[in-house]
């Protein structure tokens, strides 16, 4: 572990530095959705839900393929202070457009979707609370999500083989105050030399890798130190998203 | 009562004609809000924010009030089937806009704006699952949002008498297979000759009617029967309101 | 009549409280519309265009039904301060949206769409001079250019049935400094305690019905009187349309 | 006369090659700008309204000159066929923005800036029916909302000396079936080889002059012919304009 | 010569007033388009990129006709100032709309639309850096770009005769400090009386004449004067445009 | 190196696994930017121009620091197809958003913001042609640009001290048929399993680091072989730098 043996590290929350925040991930948090999620990051809470069309976008038409996306948004109040709502504003924001086209990629990964057929699955992610780690909440909540959709799908037999292979979920990571961290909140995210992402699978491949140095530069180790933190912080994301599913 | 002797009326929630569906307000939903509520009517529920702003919109700068207002929003699949995002598609729905303008005149009904010195309080009303009613639901758990911002604002010093004047609770009556009735639920909605909202306060003044013939046009008799229902749901609310707000 | 016996009133434009504007209604006013009609509430001025097209919106496609629809204008100096162009600004305000939604509402409760057939009739209410009232005086005109568009149709055997039954239009009445006044003219909306806006048909029953308590709240007794005001007024705004359209 | 024994022109309206359309100048035709003209050049007419305003843009701030600026529109029923309204689609189309440009540098071509103080006109020409020419009536109904806007001002003592100097105004010509012709209408404005806008002053100065080969490309000699047209056909607008300020 | 015998006139770059600035016409600039032509009248220089697609607009379909069409752009450090990028504003400003709808209109002029069949060809002309007369030579590029198309389509054979007729070009003339000139550049465009684009063909005959008074308006004899020194200087451009198709 | 050992590895372009593309950087390929650079890494272009102004956005104001910022755009046409130009859509799409995004984060990790002053830095990357690693490209290109705008402002004796630590340059790595390859090509990029894109500086610290799997997810050690294959890369671009900024 990167961290062993580092003894003066203290986090604002009191976590080790491997430590997640308490997760949570609430199946049929909606009635509407065919798959509805509420999935919370400690003090971070996504609404995550699956919604099934049977449409596809104009540029799979006729391909007997389907296709996964998501969008994002945050309510103007999930957050310290008021920010406008992307729909009064007209736009949304590089930021949400950055997360959303990251979460719809993350997904695809797992999903074979000439299985799924010509249909569209869009996860919304909506975040009602937000204490850092929204993105990497998002996604680990909408693979829940999803596979409940798929469930509902196989259910009406209207899909015989199950298009999912593998989970797929997501974590931060970063060096704050010198030390690698797993799973940033607010606090740490905010005061941080670098701010990593990273998306993988049950089967350990990295899927997405986001890192950002904010501060100094990041050198070779510490990116070792940090994918290793995201490895094992996967893994009990993964191990939590299959006892949901498992309810 | 206009239902009176009304034996066949079946609605189907079961509930009787003058019945509310089960009302929920639970206060500090979420942590950032100075405001922060979770209305349910039945299945409908609404995530209410107040936020507080130390400044005006420009047509009020420099006079010494301030200003209260609205946004609302659905989340995509709030709904049976998803709708688009407001945010995504580039602008607001006149639908939304005209809710949104309802619930910001409503709310300033009971505020006294010279009180409240020159700052902006928002409610944002955000839907998490529809059922019929978002808007009176909206009104209700926004006005518990307000209170709270403004005990805030007291608790803090920074205004020392309450701008706030009595209470202000909305509710929907209908006409549903020739019955009036109270809190039309979605079923019933999509279903019903007449739909009527009234937003009053607690001394039983009309702040808000708007009553819409869906399908027959209705009568100077009809009219009272709907306003009579209302003055009885509206005071059952601003009951729950006061429960909530002793907590 | 709710005003009897109220010697002190005095409107600003010394009509009697239950005294409408000057009415005028001049159909064919510009030429290539299949309805056009100016319409005047004393000094407001709204040019009312129905506009027939061979299609309907996406959700009616194939239905054998037909729709009505309404959008709504100021000209930018149609008031006494100049507003921005909407179309400059690059969106209608919710004042509009919400205005021309109540429009198409009011219409579509006096058209059989099954009758109309596969078309659309648009409804455009541009206020050429605004003193109070335009969206009633836009409701009273529009049912005009409405009935031309219909004869136009079945001038030219397009439909064999009038899809038209009876007659819609709408009025304002208010509480002006204490007394129900009927016709609000810009003076006295600006400066009354509760505005309402009621459309009805010629059976005498309520189409729409929406009010407004601008200061204080209003009370039952206030409620019925401006209703009573409104059908009459509305009874006489009926008899102008039928005037007009018998010339 | 370029079309000086050319016999065989047959002219849609029966009018000779350099025959203007009825003009009529109507002032005052609302009550609220300081300036409001109902231009007619024949069937085409244009409301021209001038909005004093005493702030200038961003850019001519502290520099204590004025700005005069247009604003054009078509209502959406104007034409033959419905148009889509701007502020519905979110945007001025390319049309109506060169044409609202054009405006504005044809008036400010008549307006000494410093004299006019920092104070901006808005002329709004907003076009109630069409039937070709909707951008020369503009200009020509334009001028005299001008002129009565600063009327006002030296009225009100808000200015001594007048900023106007001279006249403005504007005509069509083209090339109809090889003809030379004065102030086309639609009938011809769509099925003529040449088009041309031309903007000049009671001097006999061009202001503007906006030629387009439609069909075939046209030679010297026809430029020639068409300039002489217009500049007789201005000469008589200029007239009835002088006519239309005298009463 | 209009300038003949006028010995004081002194142009910032030296030049004589009939002189065109050095032109420069490469072809083969960039390697996607199937036309690609980066112009240079002096310092100014527009990439022109012509894209074949085969599919017209829909006022065109199933008509057998093609279009042409043209799209301007300036990038935001072109000039001598940073202008606001317009992708960021969020729409094209009234300038650019203007001139893509000058370019398309002019090679639209030497098209057979018939014979280019239902395919559209888009001009697209992006100003890399600019001093003045961006718009002509766009013009005057996008013309090369267009006939590389148009022999791109014909190498492969998917056109048979050649829908191209003639050549089309464009400059600009002014008066400045009182002498007619050619060919403006940013330091004569912005301090002269009166600005003329000019568009001709290779017969000589006009297509485009677009004159704006910027100080005086200008008299019969001035734009006399002006359009000699337009011939003159779109005859030498043509040449230049021949002189590199038939490199 | 990563791709010892491995014959059978055919790139596209024949390069070896490490072989970036020829890279060339034009300086003051246009006039009027402070910066002003051509970028080229192969076929793929970009032009990347520095724009000073003695602005900063809002939240800076007052700080005593500056800002630089990034602006990115494709022509039209510099890809194979045409795209829709983001003007002419209205707005700037995700991908826009996301790569200027990161351009931005990029070169503010070299400045030393307070050194800079209360001034702004805009860096505009337009490609002009489009084959793979535009991004890349941009910022390695960028950089120059930047270094040549603080010289501008040193040479003006604007800033004294100069702002720049240490250089950053950025390529991307992928594995395109199981081999790790540098600085991908349109052709390798389309058709790659694993697209990573690299940001450092100069002391081999990592700035960013954005790994996508579009196929099958990435392992530990593929990773470690792509950051060492981009680390050689990065080395060999800011040699380039450094070169062209000796001329």
């Amino acid at each position: 572990m990167a961290a062993a043996g580092t003894p003066a590290i203290s986090r604002p929350s009191g976590r080790t530095p491997e430590q997640l925040r308490e997760v949570r991930i609430e199946r049929g948090y909606t009635r509407h959705a065919e798959g509805s999620v509420l999935v919370s990051f400690g003090d971070t809470r996504v609404l995550c839900t699956a919604s099934v069309d049977n449409k596809v976008p104009a540029f799979l038409r006729g391909k007997g393929e389907g296709w996964v996306t998501a969008e994002y948004g945050m309510l103007p109040r999930s957050t310290n202070t008021r920010n406008d709502r992307e729909a009064a504003r007209g736009k949304q924001g590089g930021r949400t457009l950055e997360i959303q086209r990251l979460i719809g990629r993350a997904l695809r990964a797992c999903v074979d979707r000439k299985l799924l057929g010509e249909r569209t699955i869009t996860l919304d992610c909506d975040v009602l609370q937000a204490d850092g780690g929204t993105r990497t909440a998002a996604i680990t909540g909408a693979y829940v999500a999803l596979v409940d959709a798929v469930r509902w799908l196989q259910a009406r037999k209207e899909i015989s083989r199950d298009p999912i292979f593998g989970a797929v979920a997501a974590v931060s990571v970063g060096i704050y105050r010198g030390v690698p961290v797993l799973d940033l909140d607010y606090a740490e995210d905010s005061d941080c030399d670098t701010d990593m992402n990273v998306v993988m699978n049950d089967g350990g491949g990295f899927i997405e890798l986001q890192g950002t140095a904010e501060g100094h530069a990041f050198r070779r180790d510490e990116l070792d130190a940090l994918t290793g933190l995201a490895e094992a912080g996967i893994a009990e994301l993964i191990a939590k998203q299959r006892e949901a599913l498992a309810r």
